[in-house]
């Protein structure tokens, strides 16, 4: 695999902040966001359009997107759930609607209030208002290696629902462990038979480090070829279903995992580093990354 | 890789425990023993036979040895460096001697006070009485990833140190990923490179998640054909070199892996988790593992 370059999504923002008992201040939110594009990333998960009520840690989602720094080859992925979120969306100027299908009706409802028939027709509509006001859009099977309701998920559920959403065809189709409990050898199969219900789609995957096998599902995806990892600053986050559980993929981590096999990232590893370490601070405790706390190998080693 | 049997060596009582700040009481130690045997762990490496001075932690290590159940099937590994050690490890009763080739010459020196051709020497010395004395011999090669002196460690030079080994050869080789800074493409390559070197030999990995890349490299050595791998209860351990580091793989988060991949282990999960809860108890701290605060998946599985 070596050179081969891997595109990390920087998700800290959105999934990594919804959980946070501390709300981040608007104004730390954004310069988290400036920190991640000085440290090279390009796709950032800003925020999302979903009700203040049900997810208050995001409630400033337009201010937020007021503050955050407007550069060329920047990209903000906002979610949203129905016709209010994406019309908020727009209003704040993201560049990326990401759309949401539950893999599981208990989860389905529970997350987004709707069956999951109900999502699909509503991806069919806000995907086709969000491309026609020139925005990219992609769609997010999520629990898609377990639910936290209903156990163990079919993979071929999964392609199944793939496939009924191609209607409106994504640019980009992310398979999310949403709880964390997915295993290498689940993410071979399901990028398996996604390919084969969306062939030349490019996929991307989201890991949650709950259960420590985050990172070699992460290895898992990269080997069979997916293009996109989601990660975020400090591997903050945390599924409310498993409280005290690590969250997302740490930024640092990954990219040192990738780095030292020889992939590229585009981003660079000091930066991500000292960013993680920035947040702790504005945090007020330690991170669950754990290269921070280890140190870069070699020592003093600036990739 | 559906059905195959991996082994995995309890590693906790040695290496989990030599760096604890606060020793854990002999006692303690035996019943953690008798925990893993529970269990289902068959191989244990129990202590060390080294200067108490220089590990006032494994000062016990003869006590221990009495105190400890002494079962059909169960197998004592204990690690020592020089002829003294040697004396003790027969005379308390083990049933396999590990014995350390350091990879590079400033942490073999640090290490064991010894360069590394005289630690080859002594292999041989040792490694002839101890089998000559009944006892199973394995060779660890320490830093085989990386180190924390030198940097990194060329997989031709591992290779060649097992060549230099192998005119008494052990029953097992293990790879020791030290201070935890390995990634899954070095663990192909050495294993690889190994197998040349010494074909036919039962391989053993040894990885520190120190970095979060431990379980990726876990998956990596089991696909390339390790039939055993090393963790420990809880995921206690850490590298003196990385202070906060976690330690060694979780046994629990481990079996979880290769559970749910697939393969078997011969280990009950539900007692690995409360063998790690019971020994947070004991050392009265947040043991690294992660399994047991997320809960296994599915909810109530008990496998």
């Amino acid at each position: 695999m070596d050179g081969r370059r891997v595109e990390i999504i920087e998700v800290g923002p959105r999934d990594g902040l919804q959980n946070e008992p501390r709300p981040l201040p608007t104004a730390a939110k954004a310069e988290m966001i400036e920190r991640a594009i000085t440290a090279g990333v390009r796709r950032i998960e800003a925020t999302s359009f979903v009700n203040p009520r049900r997810v208050p840690a995001l409630a400033d989602a337009e201010d937020l997107m007021g503050l955050v720094p407007r550069r060329a080859g920047v990209s903000y992925i906002g979610l949203a759930f129905n016709q209010r979120g994406l019309e908020r969306a727009l209003a704040a100027q993201i560049h990326e609607l990401n759309f949401v299908v539950v893999s599981t009706e208990t989860f389905s409802r529970r997350n987004q209030g709707m069956s999951i028939p109900e999502t699909l027709r509503t991806w069919h509509e806000l995907a086709g208002q969000a491309r026609a006001a020139g925005l990219r859009v992609s769609l997010t099977l999520a629990a898609a290696f377990g639910c936290p309701f209903e156990g163990e998920v079919d993979p071929k559920r999964v392609a199944g629902l793939v496939e009924q959403a191609l209607d409106t065809r994504p640019d980009e189709i992310a398979l999310a462990d949403t709880i964390g409990v997915g295993v290498p050898s689940q993410v071979t199969e399901l990028v398996g038979l996604v390919r084969q219900a969306a062939p030349d789609m490019p996929l991307r995957c989201h890991f949650h480090n709950t259960r420590n096998t985050g990172y070699a599902n992460a290895v898992a995806a990269v080997t069979e070829g997916v293009q996109t990892l989601d990660a975020s600053m400090g591997g903050i986050g945390g599924c409310p279903f498993a409280p005290g559980a690590t969250g997302n993929l740490a930024t640092e981590d990954l990219t040192y995992l990738l780095h030292r096999m020889g992939l590229t990232t585009g981003l660079s590893l000091p930066t991500l580093m000292h960013n993680a370490e920035w947040l702790a601070t504005q945090l007020d405790k330690q991170v669950p990354g754990l290269l921070c706390r280890a140190g870069n190998f070699p020592p003093g080693e600036a990739r």
